[in-house]
């Protein structure tokens, strides 16, 4: 084997010149990011067609890989950071988040263990407490005690990581025919998801019906709980959506609390979106009884400038869920863990591997203080409330839904075929991007207030948009 | 509500000027890596002292942010792109990876459809061809077909994906508890791990017994599969290990193959690691068979100088992975996805939101061509083929398995005692980083060579040391 020759790396100090490339590319990105139509209009296959069929046989320069980007990527993408993005729940990507990625990647450590690498477990379970001050959480899901908090990539990983922990406190390794799951027909998708994963079948998923403002009701759940322990059945997961997707319905965390808690069942709570909200004290009246939960997740990768992914995972008592999920080989054995002084966050996940997410936080809550954070939120909801009094106030506009923070729904009163011909024709203006949901079997326009760079002007011109279009 | 004033973000500016700020950071850190000690000493709760107890209220000065980088966090790191790392599975984080991830953070885009950001799912359709191209996989795997690629955070998610999709071609929406998988006692722990998450039983999960050179045994498994069949039990999944974690033993996966074929069971080949090596025409043979194969993965973040997170998962019939990881909501809804002309990445993975991570393959791949790639991994081989070369000759040491490619597992010729004081002296050098496992009982240390800055001249300081110490 000829192994002589060692490939070509950058030197550290190619890696600044291209470093420096790479910054200004992306500033000007954001320099430039208001002109552009917010989603790129390609059709399947465009990018692709851009590309040659097969990889270079040898290096290419890094300007012509730059030079790409502009060629092939930023035409086909969706600008979730456009100021006129208003569809899904937008994503936070400011620039304190984006610098400690970079950080991240090129420190190139892996936190699977406290041992390789202390500082990135043991700034995440700080940086965790840190959130749980800013949020206002409950004692119990601090590191202190026998709770404690964990970044995952997503609220979906965090819904099933905390199914996982809730069927192995229920029933071990099994059997799980016997669990039951329930939440809301309004739930994340991700929930169905969850149960499917876990090997659970779809019909122990039970539905809480909703009230007339889409959140779960108590006294279903209660119903659902009894007829099922009268069947033999255990009741294992209740999910409470703290801001359901479609329309940020709020279920009543503390009902359901002690509905679980009767039955023993574990009650978690998705906020992934709306769970951002709780930094205002004004607004924590959302999550009343959220101390009774067994957990609670939220996204600052949607609500808190972090860019994605980050989601901040807490649980009342770690136990159940490293139970559940820690299997130890050999080659992971190490000294710190077998202390039992250590946190390994590997345990606290799916994969074994994980990146250093928590310097976004770190460098986020540093960069905007908790002050920042409070603005940034509040500024935003009132620009959402704003634009809710215009739609009230319009002849052929009419809100949907409760709007309690940054989401409106409406529709059209001419029905369904109005509000889709609304959408197609805001979309089409290329200055704003909205999405869509049913509610009560209607049609609806979503706004989403959200982005880092959305300001009361971009609400102003998109109310323009939609005056001269309804 | 007060909310009339927006936070203070950054401007593109700023943004510019702190990104050179951070840039030059990265740069420092990889010029001053080699003389740092390897492994940071630090006590448990030591980063955690250094820290306030709450976040600030008011934004903090970035230069007493980054300050911060070398106070606490450095200090705390166990250095995995240090040269005198050859612990676990090094990892790669070369320059152009690591700025592709900038550019990812930058965007701030969200690749979950396809028409959430076409360029994300796109381009990553197509690298993953590239890559198939790369490594010389099989045309099923290829996007033109029924199959596909997808990037999955680690080998862990691949390898459940795997399971599930593999569960559900089995049983579709269960009950489970008939199904089996069959894997070698030297698998990776995330099998384990897979297998308790898709809520089947411990006992579900067989142990292949291994040869002499701890690859899995094709005729035990044949024989833990007709008892199955026999219990009236189904054979489910198998995973074959190309390159063990333990000692890069490789299981014959056409072999598996076979076996696995005559029962209807899918079979997985964890490349995590050793998959890598397919890009050297030479070692090809180690994956013998794979076009049998019903799924592969790899991970470019260990050998293929990609940042984490980085893992190819290549399935040859995409028809069951979707099926059991799809959920649909009204809100996820879109023509693009109607129409069935576009991948709709969600449906691959457990999570529903993804970073843009093509990028990283794409930026690696165009900066060292596949001229580059063949160097790095076949140069790196030959060093630790050549380490293995010295140990042999040594009259204190014993290789303690076979090493085809980039790992060396070694041990005292006086036992235990002798390997384990060998492991606490080398490391306690500062100079070199490496773990142990557990091979036939024995204690082992293992060498494995590859991070992007381990040279030759790091390999013989390495050896000194050992020399010296043993």
């Amino acid at each position: 084997m000829d192994g002589s020759e060692a490939a070509r790396h950058w030197t550290p100090d190619e890696f600044r010149r291209h470093g420096h490339e790479v910054v200004e590319w992306v500033a000007q990105y954001l320099e430039t990011l208001e002109a552009r139509p917010v989603v790129g209009d390609v059709e399947p296959g465009w990018v692709r067609a851009q590309l040659p069929p097969s990889p270079p046989e040898q290096p290419e320069d890094f300007g012509a890989v730059l030079a790409d980007l502009d060629r092939v990527v930023t035409p086909a993408l969706s600008h979730w950071q456009h100021p006129g993005w208003f569809a899904f729940f937008p994503t936070g990507a400011s620039g304190p988040s984006v610098l400690a990625d970079l950080v991240s990647s090129g420190l190139g450590v892996q936190g699977m263990l406290w041992s390789t690498s202390p500082a990135v477990t043991e700034l995440e379970t700080h940086v965790l407490d840190w959130m749980a001050d800013l949020l206002g959480l409950p004692e119990r899901f601090r590191s202190s005690g026998a709770g404690g908090g964990v970044i995952e990539d997503s609220a979906s990983s965090a819904t099933l990581c905390a199914l996982l922990a809730a069927r192995w406190r229920a029933a071990g390794d099994g059997p799980f025919d016997r669990l039951r799951v329930y939440t809301s027909g309004q739930a994340h998708s991700s929930i169905e998801k969850a149960v499917r994963v876990a090997g659970l079948h779809p019909d122990q998923l039970r539905t809480i019906d909703v009230d007339a403002d889409h959140a779960a009701r108590p006294d279903h759940l209660a119903e659902l709980m009894a007829a099922d322990r009268a069947a033999g059945l255990v009741p294992c997961f209740v999910v409470a959506n703290l801001g359901t997707t479609s329309s940020t319905a709020l279920d009543p965390v503390g009902a359901l609390a002690e509905v679980a808690a009767e039955h023993g069942a574990w009650l978690h709570v998705d906020g992934a979106h709306a769970g951002a909200h709780l930094v205002l004290p004004e607004l924590r009246w959302i999550a009343d009884g959220l101390e009774r939960a067994d957990s609670f997740c939220m996204n600052p990768h949607k609500r808190l400038l972090t860019n994605f992914d980050c989601d901040c995972f807490w649980v009342a008592d770690r136990r159940p869920l490293v139970a559940a999920l820690s299997v130890l080989p050999e080659y992971l054995r190490n000294a710190a863990s077998e202390s039992g002084a250590v946190i390994d966050y590997r345990d606290w996940q799916i994969p074994l591997g994980r990146r250093f997410r928590a310097l976004k936080l770190w460098f986020v809550i540093r960069a905007y203080g908790a002050e920042g954070l409070r603005r940034h939120v509040r500024h935003q909801t009132a620009l959402a409330q704003d634009f809710a009094g215009r739609i009230a106030a319009h002849p052929r506009l009419e809100l949907s839904a409760p709007h309690p923070l940054d989401l409106v729904c409406f529709h059209h009163v001419d029905g369904d075929g109005a509000s889709e011909a609304l959408l197609t024709r805001l979309n089409a203006t290329d200055r704003v991007f909205l999405t869509h949901t049913r509610l009560d079997g209607r049609f609806v326009l979503r706004v989403s207030v959200g982005t880092q760079a959305t300001e009361g002007r971009h609400v102003d011109e998109l109310w323009a948009l939609i005056d001269r279009l309804a």
